[in-house]
């Protein structure tokens, strides 16, 4: 079945559930109900309210009604015959007003009329009974104001069969069993306060070290590339981004302060123009050419309460940010190694990464700064990197920014969600606004290119993505406790403190469970911990100077000696192994 | 000559310095001039301008004055008759109306007589006419307010004697040569733009080693002592404040944010209240304390233009800061190996360290948060301490904060002047107001303290400091450049990259002058970016595999096979050693 069929086949359940509420609850009022992403859901204003055991009861009433439904016949009607239809329901009320001078049209499947423009599917017939399922319910105000009234939203599931409803459940389920926003918690990874406020996480001790690994692998990519660090204030004047033209654009989002002077300033909500003051510093020979600034730094935006979620969705996003300032000639060679970059990091947690070049229309040059043959070079560079690396690139006409070309990469994870996640963007109007250039081999002064490359984009929404990828259970080198010690009893206290040293030396991240506890109890708290290696630690092991090995997922590994297995764990780590 | 007297001598100058003034332009009329730290100053509105090349002429005057001069008479007078001595001089005027009512007084010295409430050396015969000197001019508005108009402010240094002033002096013209704000452009660490604001700089790829070494170096000498980095976003919610009693406390210096939904946050001032939200996420028994969080991140602070100068005062600030959460029973342990701490970061930089326990007055018991015994204990506990350091704290009674005692360290710097750096407070308060506690042997919920334990302080700061005291001349561990390759000819580039991949191999930061400049300009423009060591290489070398070194400051050390120079500079820089 096709995409727009499905989402035929999706409006077209919201229906036959509409249809089935009302036949169960016949004074309810119902709103509107469209197809989305997967499914569909229907508003209502129900008499008396119900719960999410009713679900059962109402998919059994749709199958019901469904024998009973074929084709869904649409007609025209006067907004006089429609208001009849209609009467006593105040939302369909206001519809047909507003649209009343549009023309308004029923659909009929069945006994049931709604008001509806169209768009399902030609048969009833089509809609396979096991292929569809009511997954739950949520409060939504009508029209989406919170000034209106809260309706009882039902939302299910639709597909094209019984198998790729299942599939689709299923990762659902795993989904909700990995919800980084529970397991955060329960890791300890990070924590919210009622009195900091929404969208701004507060990191543990163990989720500052996973942020920081992931922090120092990137930078590791960079250095051996060139990079080099800058810090920048998290604020400046309004003046730097009237130049920039963020002021206008951003305006919204912009979080802005009013010092006791009167002067504004505003967070910033990217980095880009304060980098721009560092290259601009002094000016810059051809030979020092590129500059490439790497910048760990948080940027801001003053998202509304509704729209924020975990980490997700943050008020304060930490970005790995890093600008190059190169020349024309040097665009390829920047671009490859920021690509080279995002291959290596994204391939560490075995992310498979699909490639979309953002080119410009030439049908619109109007809409774009640079002329033709500088446009149609950068994309053809783009074309032959995407070549040379043996990728296919789907080409997006129409979708670069109006300041340059893009390279976006979508990462698929392991429960086969995707997820836009780095991009590579070319500049070539930050540096005209803001006037940046280098001395070429004749004196001149010659514009410069700049190029975005932030690898994980945001932190914050990285760690959501991670979490959920690895269900917590992070590859030895990102976990924040690698190794944690078992005793099983006092008497070999000094035995395990022994070899922790040994371990903390070798530079390995433990912990060491004295609790008067059963070994069992200290496993399963270690396995729900999602440590990597647990090392069982007794009389055999003391008179052998050995440990037994646990590893997470697998078991037991038996004993074998300290040395071997802080060896072993190296390289596991070193090798940045992303399977269990 | 005691401190009392100092600022009697300096105050009686001032008069001295306007007298002087008056007799060269009649017409001038005078505003106030007190004594400062290290000298006088008066405001004048002249006639006419003059320059800082006049200086020499009034400090002639003066001293010819001087010879006339004895005792310093004072008398009360009316208002009236103030009024008229002072007539048509709307600065006095603006004085005589505001002292009316509390009584005036003049006080005449040879011919000269001024509006004044005394504090002068009984004779004017104590001044000696070699130890005060005229050093420079500044444009001061009347009474500090930008609504009034600018005066003329003359600025002079005075001593006990001639030695003094002219050790003063020496060191005055030292710093000047050593200014950070012109070392840091020209070793381009860092760099403002007027885009970006005033107080807010910007730190360059050599700036940003700088800094991050600092920090290494801090987070080495925690990470021993058991403490874990922790993440904060830069806002809040007001209620945080409100919590904590910042809102009030720091109102005006507050940067202040009113999102689009009119919620209320603020920029951080300071980090504690965020880390009480991390260390209260979930409870903590006895065995998991004490807590010890580390944190380089910045705070801001709304200051007015005016107040900021370089790096020694900005917007915002980035603070290497550290908390402590612990049991009563460990304040000890933990403020030794804060102490130790400082000690080594200190030590490390050659500055000495003097001391102060900031005690509490036993006389205001009224003033202070928690019993007199909390008091006595925790400063015993301090004093104790110190003797163990074998340290001679001065002890300042009533310089507690509210809410515990206080260690302030004063370091000398290479010029002889004294910086208050680090401070290790004692904190009882904030845990009462944000209810932190752990739970203890007996199963009951123990209220616990926080040590505030930041090392640098802010970074800036410290940065302009060892700035200066280096004058720009880092040691090897802390230079952003170590090593600077200069081949004498292109013959030798081949030769020279393969000692640079040898020396960046083994971790060492290189830089590579291949431009086809003669070696003795490459020396003197290594010498001037303060560079440790300059490694020239041409025939000789290459046949030897070896480098000719010079070092700065020191010069030719002869060649040296490439693994000893290797060798040498990397034991240099794991010593930390601070003198060249």
């Amino acid at each position: 079945m096709k995409t727009d069929n499905m989402e035929q086949l999706r409006h077209s359940l919201a229906h036959l559930l509409a249809a089935a509420v009302l036949e169960l609850w016949p004074d309810t009022k119902r709103a509107i109900g469209p197809a989305i992403d997967n499914g569909f859901y229907y508003d209502f204003e129900f008499p008396q309210p119900i719960s999410e055991e009713d679900l059962p009861k109402i998919e059994e009433k749709m199958r019901e009604i469904l024998k009973s439904w074929d084709k869904f016949e649409q007609t025209e009607v006067s907004t006089e015959e429609a208001k009849k239809i209609f009467s006593g329901n105040p939302y369909k009320l206001e519809l047909i007003k507003e649209y009343a001078a549009s023309g308004l049209t029923t659909v009929k499947s069945g006994d049931f009329v709604d008001l509806c423009r169209g768009g399902h599917i030609d048969s009833a017939k089509d809609i396979k009974p096991d292929a569809f399922k009511l997954t739950h319910m949520a409060g939504a105000y009508w029209r989406g104001s919170e000034k209106n009234k809260m309706l009882t939203r039902i939302y299910g599931a639709a597909f094209e069969n019984k198998k790729a409803l299942e599939e689709y459940l299923k990762i659902q389920e795993e989904a909700k069993k990995r919800d980084h926003k529970k397991l955060g918690v329960d890791l300890d990874l990070f924590t919210f306060s009622d009195l900091v406020g929404a969208g701004l996480p507060l990191w543990t001790p163990k989720g500052t070290i996973v942020r920081n690994l992931l922090d120092d692998f990137i930078w590791d990519l960079r250095q051996k590339r060139g990079y080099q660090k800058v810090e920048i204030p998290h604020i400046t004047k309004k003046d730097l981004y009237e130049k920039s033209g963020h002021w206008d654009k951003f305006a919204n989002e912009l979080m802005k302060i009013e010092t006791r002077e009167k002067h504004l300033f505003a967070m910033k909500p990217m980095n880009c123009p304060h980098h721009t003051q560092i290259f601009a510093r002094k000016p810059h020979s051809y030979r020092d050419m590129p500059q490439r600034y790497s910048n760990t730094t948080m940027v801001y935006r003053d998202e509304q309460t509704g729209e924020l979620s975990g980490l997700s969705r943050v008020r304060a996003i930490t970005q790995d940010d890093a600008h190059v300032f190169a020349r024309h000639n040097q665009i390829k060679e920047e671009i490859l190694k920021i690509w080279d970059i995002v291959d290596e990091f994204y391939g560490a947690f075995g992310f498979p990464l699909e490639v979309r070049l953002s080119l410009h229309d030439p049908q619109q040059k109007e809409k774009y700064l640079g002329s033709p043959k500088l446009w149609n070079d950068a994309e053809d560079t783009l074309r032959e990197i995407a070549k040379g690396k043996k990728v296919t690139a789907l080409e997006a006409l129409g979708e670069a920014a109006f300041y340059g070309p893009k390279v976006d990469f979508v990462a698929r994870d392991s429960l086969g969600r995707q997820w836009q996640v780095a991009t590579i963007q070319l500049d070539m109007n930050m540096p005209e606004r803001f006037d940046l250039y280098c001395i070429n081999e004749n004196g001149e002064q010659e514009r410069v290119v700049m190029l975005h490359a932030a690898t994980m984009g945001s932190t914050e929404r990285f760690l959501s993505i991670i979490i959920e990828h690895f269900a917590g259970a992070f590859p030895v080198w990102l976990a924040p406790v690698q190794v944690i010690i078992a005793p099983i009893s006092d008497k070999f206290s000094d035995y395990a403190k022994k070899i922790k040293q040994e371990l903390v030396d070798a530079g390995l991240r433990v912990e060491l469970d004295e609790r008067q506890e059963s070994v069992g109890k200290k496993i399963r708290e270690a396995e729900l911990q999602k440590i990597p290696y647990t090392l069982v630690v007794g009389e055999k092991e003391q008179t052998a100077n050995t440990v037994a090995v646990r590893k997470r997922g697998t078991g037991d590994l038996g004993a074998i000696p300290v040395e071997k297995f802080i060896q072993n764990i190296q390289e596991e780590s070193q090798q940045k192994k992303s399977s269990q």
